[in-house]
């Protein structure tokens, strides 16, 4: 695939090892890819990754790189990116959706193959500008879309506080007087923490903090706080920030701590669209609940949720791609045991039980994201522009945060299976930091705990449905305006019906029936404490039907992987190219990494001369 | 935990937040320790801590190293410990059941310190020292234990053939004329990788290769290849040797691949214990089957794979020590919704639910660990010191083999499991480098796929239980000297039995309870598939039950904590540690990393005072 003036180009495949299952498919990649995306939004992808490609400030570093240097890189590479001004120069002028979607797939894009500079983008530059639209006024407008001058932060986390937002103590004090808020961090457990783009590198920041006007508390509130002077980047007199140190990964972003001591900013600087303090001290608020205040600033962050099911949508194709197309040139054992004919690991009914479900996963989830991403979209732009069906319009955004809620823990949590599933069905090669998979994997790990852990997140859809079943069971109407969960209507039928064993139907493509089945395995007990069937027989063909769509699935899965996946510049593993030349790609990588074959240059430290015996009479 | 002199010394620990829970304790944690572990063992552990402890060799770096200053301190360190001849000086002296345990605690002790210096000796000295004395004859013996003036590696895997190890190509041809082996690389794919130690630092290798003599092969056998001059380090004439370049973890590692060109070698480097080729070229062997060979040489690696579960025992136990001191101390949430009384994680039923089967699991397995790595060593020293029940004696390293290719899996996979839910279970603080969950993971992940990987593994168990089903079936005799599968002869009753719901006995211990019901909770649905029941109780109870023992493990689970784990030097974990000091070590490790708070050297390149406007006018 390719980007041709402004014309997308799909070539064939170079002829190689992976030509045998290619063969075998039933249908054309180019097509079906076209149906796992967009083209307008492939079209801004392979912009982004062409640019980044020819951009020496993206050259990927040969040898691991100290963890300052990461920082510094990274630094540099987000200043590129935000003046490279993608989609296009004129964005603002789109629609809100067309617009959106656009700017999430150049992320997806930059995700894909810099994660460390699209997170510091996206909290840096889109979040921050997002929420001063959302939750700020006219005033704020001058802080939106600052670029490289002001790269914000978004500071809400707590050292001792993350998922109980409620209980954070950083105070914002309004002072009639001066007419300031006046920070202030009570001890170390309130600083806050784990801000991307903090440790080093911002000037502004999204502060959160609980909003104190004559000694009363009115919750949660957003404040921009000038952190550092952006012309020497230092800190300004009240101020301890500092960078949380080394992390298990995403060495680049500079997650930072701060504390306040009596630190001043404008009265103007509170982000007043939903309630404001008076010069004279008067807090006014457009809500009657404080909380639902602080659930209007919160939603925001709903968005970067639904980026983080794209990123680990992308993440699971690539590792999928990889492990897959290593299972079809890979060959080891042969059907007759005397190893003339090694046979390739894609062949064999264990190796396909344990990726197969994630290569239809990868179909499935990417297809559910792209619509997700539409509805999501559409709902808050309808939030935005149209006011007049409110009660049905909180009534959806409801619904969407519980959806949200347990779709970012389904995509994170298969993303991190299938990334170990895939290292280990990529044996000692997997372990290679040329194969990538051990980047994916930790590339997706902070997602399930941060923007909500997943713990808690699906607690919040358990909640949002137990108010619905308690609505539906007491009479109530239901409100499920996206229909999630209108089958609660009918539960008293659904509650009667007893397994029963049918064919599959063949209307239903292999993928979507794998990746349901698997599923159901992963339930499978369920059916039975819950008296929908106690016949064995169930399990034995939940398991047996996986097994029969693998085999099914098997001449197809290269072209699935062919469609499903992005170049190999973004692929970017040494087991995973296109090309199939497993071997040889293996041999070029191993052998010519710098200093591979040269003797370390601290040699004589570890050559002794001493014999062993007298080493022995030493000690 | 201390050594004073040659005493251990139990010191209570200092007060604080963990009291509440300790004080609950139905038991005194010192007993148990001992329970948990023999005394004359963890003498010998804290006397190889202290020694690290106090060797500036063994300072642990503050900040991330390069891969090759990785590479030098593992080196510099493996030479280092060497010298200490752990456990004593006079180690060859001792039997060898009491010498090898000895030697196995040394390495637990060094492995759940420094792995990388720990598996470099692993390979290098130990397994290298084993095989030649297990594979070779007297003349030999000059190259075991040659300590720091030889150290070596163990070259097996090639790069196109891992787990199908009869299907390796690397050949070593005699010729008479000279009375030498030529060695050959026939081509890449051929080429041994992985092998720790030869990337760049050793200077002999233990080869695997097939034997040919007058054309013809005898499968393979395992050489003594000098590959370096030890005064140089230069690799001879003949070898292309290389490091196989960066991982994704244990880069202090210096995993090799080496190619031979028609590379000679004199006769007698061959191991010739159980064949040998006489100087005029015969080929003369004590084994009718060349595949017994192979087997009796491979039989060697099963002493790693005993060492890889007391390893995987040991993370296992420090991830799920930091993750339940950490869920004592971190509070979130109040019951009451309003936030005064917040509650310990540990409170939690679902954090419970995480993390309990996990600290039930790590203590359980300790004690298997223990126990099979006293049956395992009984076994080999029989097979050395007697050869009078030679049938018997096969039985059991059957037997032997079989029970290893399944605990290997079963403790690896379990310790991949509980590093990633402990990681999970920490939020945001597990992704910090210093809360060491990610180094455990990391650690712990090659040793799912290295030494047999574990899908492989297992269906060599599978194939050995299959074998026992077949001859309990057809009237002959079961072969079970250790009673894994003695329960084969009662299948007809076992099978009749039917599910029926019984009050838990108090003799069990509540965490092996805790621990086998989490076991058949995973494994439910085969309850319900096979007919033991179709009664939807048993699922439920089983889960009720689970849920009644997190909650009476609770009190006790601190205590239980701190009979597990090590000393903190060794847990060296910020989130973990025995004071319960959780915020002050945060904030102790995060403000006093260095460079923490300090302007990055860099500042200047990302401080642009154009204009955002005018960059865009520039584009």
């Amino acid at each position: 695939m390719d980007l041709v003036g402004d014309k997308l180009v799909f070539e064939d495949f170079a002829p190689g090892a992976l030509d045998t299952y290619r063969k075998q498919a039933k249908f054309k990649w180019k097509k079906l890819k076209l149906f796992f995306e967009d083209e307008e939004m492939l079209k801004i992808k392979m912009k982004v990754w062409k640019t980044l490609e020819n951009d020496p400030i993206f050259e990927r570093p040969e040898v691991e790189l100290t963890t300052d240097e990461k920082k510094r890189r990274a630094a540099r590479q987000l200043r590129r990116y935000v003046d490279c001004m993608f989609p296009e120069k004129d964005i603002r002028k789109l629609p809100y959706k067309k617009r959106t979607r656009l700017l999430m797939a150049c992320n997806e894009a930059l995700n894909s193959t810099f994660p460390d500079v699209s997170i510091k983008y996206a909290l840096g530059v889109a979040l921050f500008s997002n929420t001063i639209v959302t939750l700020g006024t006219d005033r704020h407008q001058r802080f939106a879309f600052a670029g490289n001058k002001m790269l914000s932060c978004l500071a809400l986390t707590e050292i001792a506080h993350g998922s109980n937002t409620k209980q954070m103590r950083t105070t914002a004090t309004y002072d009639e007087k001066t007419q300031e808020f006046i920070i202030n961090t009570p001890d170390f457990q309130a600083a806050k923490c784990w801000v991307g783009n903090l440790g080093k590198q911002c000037t502004i920041a999204l502060l959160f903090a609980q909003l104190y006007t004559k000694n009363q508390c009115h919750g949660l509130h957003a404040f921009v706080v000038p952190i550092r002077d952006p012309n020497t980047l230092m800190p300004y007199p009240g101020i301890v920030v500092g960078d949380m140190g080394e992390k298990i990964g995403l060495n680049g972003i500079d997650n930072g701590f701060i504390m306040f001591k009596n630190y001043r900013i404008p009265r103007e600087n509170l982000l007043n669209r939903t309630a404001d303090v008076t010069p004279d001290g008067e807090y006014e608020s457009s809500f009657t609940d404080p909380g639902k205040i602080l659930g209007a600033a919160l939603e925001n962050l709903s968005m970067g949720r639904v980026g983080i099911m794209q990123e680990s949508s992308n993440n699971l194709i690539c590792a999928i791609t990889i492990a897959v197309r290593y299972a079809a040139v890979r060959k080891q054992f042969s059907s007759n045991g005397n190893g003339d004919e090694e046979l390739p690991l894609i062949e064999y009914q264990l190796h396909q039980w344990r990726l197969f479900p994630y290569l239809a996963a990868a179909a499935v989830l990417r297809v559910f994201v792209n619509n997700f991403a539409e509805t999501y979209l559409s709902t808050v732009e309808k939030s935005s522009s149209d006011s007049t069906e409110l009660e049905n319009l909180n009534e959806m955004v409801s619904e969407i945060h519980a959806m949200v809620c347990c779709a970012k823990p389904l995509l994170t949590w298969t993303c991190r299976d299938a990334t170990q599933e895939c290292r280990e069905a990529c044996g000692g090669h997997g372990f290679l930091k040329c194969a990538r998979l051990g980047e994916l994997r930790i590339v997706n790990d902070p997602c399930v705990t941060y923007e909500g852990d997943n713990n808690v997140l699906v607690q919040q859809t358990s909640n949002w449905l137990l108010r619905q079943w308690h609505a539906v069971n007491s009479g109530e109407r239901l409100s499920s305006p996206l229909g999630s969960c209108t089958f609660f209507v009918h539960h008293m039928d659904i509650v009667g019906r007893k397994y029963c064993c049918r064919s599959i139907s063949e209307l239903q493509t292999i993928d979507c029936l794998l990746y349901g089945f698997s599923c159901l395995d992963k339930h499978l007990i369920y059916f039975y404490q819950g008296g929908y069937t106690n016949d064995p027989s169930m399990a034995v063909n939940v398991k047996e039907t996986i097994l029969q769509l693998c085999d099914r699935l098997k001449p197809d899965s290269i072209a699935i992987i062919d469609s499903l996946a992005p170049p190999d510049y973004v692929i970017h593993s040494v087991l995973g190219k296109s090309d199939g030349k497993l071997y040889e790609n293996l041999q070029t990588a191993i052998t010519h990494a710098p200093g591979a074959m040269s003797r370390p240059a601290w040699w004589q430290e570890i050559v002794d001369t001493t014999p062993f015996m007298k080493l022995q009479s030493k000690l």
